[in-house]
């Protein structure tokens, strides 16, 4: 496929798409606060007049919360179709004192553009879209059809998308999902992200005493919630890092050879991890390393203990009641219900006859994991590399991205997840900037994508 | 000793001690609420005018707070001197709503007042002041001189005290205390108190990673501090009870075989107990019955556990530090000084290296015994024995009074615990009570008290 013309466009463009994501960052999008919904409006306005100019055909879908931007390709009947997925809205701004120039007026310096949403998403879906313009406006055929959908719900949970996708499900069919939103491990490792954790919540809680007991006249004689629960919470891992509860382990898909060397050639240096965690010592699964441990491994953590007195001083009680949150990360394939039953059933076992024991399941998530030896997998790690011009890496993530699991429960499509995103580019944080040349390679790497996923889908 | 006359006027005299006590529980002082500070001052007017009127030469000591109330009989060189303390201000006495009688209003039923103060502590010091009216108004010679001392404070602390003892050091030297503001198992169980438990606080904190840490991107590669600390916590006690912190029963007085059966004489209905407490099972150190666990045997218990997220709902995180609140109930011999030490010893050796671990001690208080077979003890059953007509027990008290040891170390005098409350008297709970015929027969165990304890006083 000759795609000479559409790599100069984007080449010679540069400057203007520069301009354009610097007008995007503009628009004040905080999804979080109420009192942007005008600029928010405003921002959906601007991205789908934004897709039309470059020869789409958009629309703003109304959702019950922020609408929808919804983009197509000319259709081409026979062609296998690809579906990309962005966000437009961004996070609060504060604490804005440390921001060293205004998050919304873009400032570029050393190639490198600040501002609010630069790199979480708009900088990183703007790629996207400026690749298509090439093929549109240099006449270039798309050997696929495409849908673009940016929703305005990201960051405060996406609660509307799965009700958007359900109701929009035959327009938005597709081969296979698309998302630039998640990181690269370093400007030499461009990334394909093949797999997320899962996870699964609840909380425990013992009662022992109908109520806080005066230490003095009873303690001794009647069991203490905060200690039993200590002795319950202290059997679920053993000395090695190993959940102990039964079954666990039992669905977990293994780490193939192949896996595990291509997590072995992410960039990892032990004494930065440490000193960016604050942490004199790594603690984990004995037999797997840090990146495998924290994206590969399930994981039983303790988010919160609550018992009895937490005031100044001391308060000398046998408190009534003791409890503790507790979250799994899942991986695939593991079931979040059948972890959950798990870990209750080892639970209850554990309780001793001197309490009450309830146990309250939150909520859970499925882990995702496609296969990164698969045909579509494949053409991403080639669009990749002839793009950035190095050897991309297979990425697991130990988050979850549920929209992920939304796409693939509705529309039944796996999602290629080619972050942009530098670990230095402070999403969420004062001074968010996106690398201008990421930015660059991030079109040619959209641009390259297209025939290398075509030829494989429509095999 | 001719106690007849004695013995007869404190029964004629019977109804105007109840007026008296009815008189006296009208002042609503209550020494916790700044605003009863009027009332505060005309108890303690009222009292002395009392002690005054009954024969005795009284003052009011001022201190920082309130005023001590300090009476005594005349002087009679050579013989033995007993301090007797009681303290003239009382709990507030909300829920109001509960009372069914105005707390300040007393009442009597079925042999019975019903107030605030009636048995804490203004009914058990006015059986001793009325015992010592009959000696003197009867002319019947004391064997002993007695000081009497009413603080106005006890319930707040008693901050006060142990500098009002400091600086009259010699003015109350004595050979022995007595104090009647501890409980009795019951009508059939008049009871001498020979010890009580000390305290030791401690508060242990884990500091893991330097922030809360997401638990999806992290989680499985750093230790969990809550995890951490519940498994250290964990091994501070074993299945059997036992606290496991090398040396912690090192310098425990065994009980002995007597103080064993004393105990086991106590009433005691494990279905009721549990009822009371609220627990299906009980559970204790194992090889001693629940009255010796919780009076004789020292513990350790966790009173609060804090960390992480505590809030509605789940929050994905590794927290960045856990800590516990714990307090040790200890027996004589015990030093608080060596069993903080000893705990904090171990939680230090039980502390992974992924963690820094702080302790901050906070107060602790001495535990108490007096030997129960000494004779000033054996005194007191005898006195005990004679005005109610039934076996006296021996009783341990799990809790601490800390004065009892104020008048240890500063009057370097023991403390006799002759209390005269019921276990549902509702000291410090709605509808406090004070059986009259409780009262009558305290004031026949004091009439009777000093000359037992003068005879082994002079040996």
């Amino acid at each position: 496929m000759e795609l000479a013309k559409v790599r100069q466009y984007l080449k010679e463009n540069h400057p203007r798409f520069v301009a354009e994501l610097g007008e995007y960052i503009r628009f004040a999008s905080i999804s979080a606060q109420p009192d942007h919904r005008p600029q928010m409006e405003a921002c959906a306005q601007w991205l789908r007049d934004h897709c039309e100019q470059i020869g789409l055909t958009a629309k703003l879908v109304p959702t019950p919360g922020n609408p929808v931007v919804v983009a197509k390709t000319p259709v081409q009947p026979g062609l296998p179709t690809f579906l990309v997925y962005g966000h437009y809205d961004v996070q609060p701004v504060d604490p804005l004192e440390l921001w060293q120039s205004k998050p919304f007026e873009p400032r570029v310096a050393k190639n490198v553009m600040y501002g609010r949403g630069t790199c979480d998403n708009k900088g990183q879906h703007l790629a996207h879209l400026n690749a298509i313009e090439a093929y549109l406006k240099t006449g270039t055929p798309l050997p696929c059809n495409l849908t673009f959908i940016c929703e305005g719900e990201e960051e405060v949970g996406s609660l509307n998308l799965a009700g958007f996708l359900q109701k929009h499900k035959a327009e938005l069919a597709c081969d296979a999902v698309v998302i630039s939103d998640t990181g690269m491990p370093s400007r030499k490792h461009p990334a394909l992200t093949y797999a997320l954790r899962g996870v699964a919540c609840l909380e425990v809680k013992l009662t022992g005493p109908s109520r806080d007991l005066h230490s003095g006249l009873f303690g001794g004689s009647v069991d203490n919630p905060a200690m039993a629960l200590c002795q319950m919470l202290a059997q679920l891992r053993d000395k090695k890092g190993r959940i102990t509860v039964p079954g666990f382990y039992e669905d977990v898909a293994a780490l193939s050879a192949f896996e595990r060397k291509q997590l072995a050639r992410l960039p990892y240096k032990e004494a930065e991890y440490k000193k960016f965690l604050g942490v004199k010592t790594l603690f984990g699964e004995a037999g797997f390393t840090a990146w495998e441990q924290r994206t590969a491994r399930p994981t039983l953590e303790i988010n919160g203990l609550t018992s009895g007195y937490q005031g100044v001083g001391s308060k000398t009680i046998v408190p009534s009641w003791a409890s503790a949150k507790i979250t799994t990360r899942l991986v695939a394939n593991q079931k979040p219900k059948q972890v959950l039953k798990a870990v209750s059933d080892h639970l209850k076992k554990l309780c001793p006859p001197t309490m009450k024991i309830a146990i309250e399941i939150g909520h859970a998530g499925d882990p995702y994991l496609m296969s990164p030896t698969s045909e579509l997998a494949q053409a991403a790690l080639r669009a990749l590399k002839s793009s950035f011009q190095c050897e991309p890496v297979l990425l697991r993530e130990g988050g979850s991205i549920p929209i992920v699991n939304d796409f693939k429960k509705i529309l039944k499509a796996d999602t290629l997840l080619l972050g942009l995103s530098l670990p230095d580019d402070n999403a969420h944080s004062p001074n968010e900037k996106f690398d201008l040349k990421i930015f660059a390679l991030g079109m040619q790497m959209s641009a390259t994508l297209w025939p290398e996923l075509a030829d494989k889908s429509s095999k």
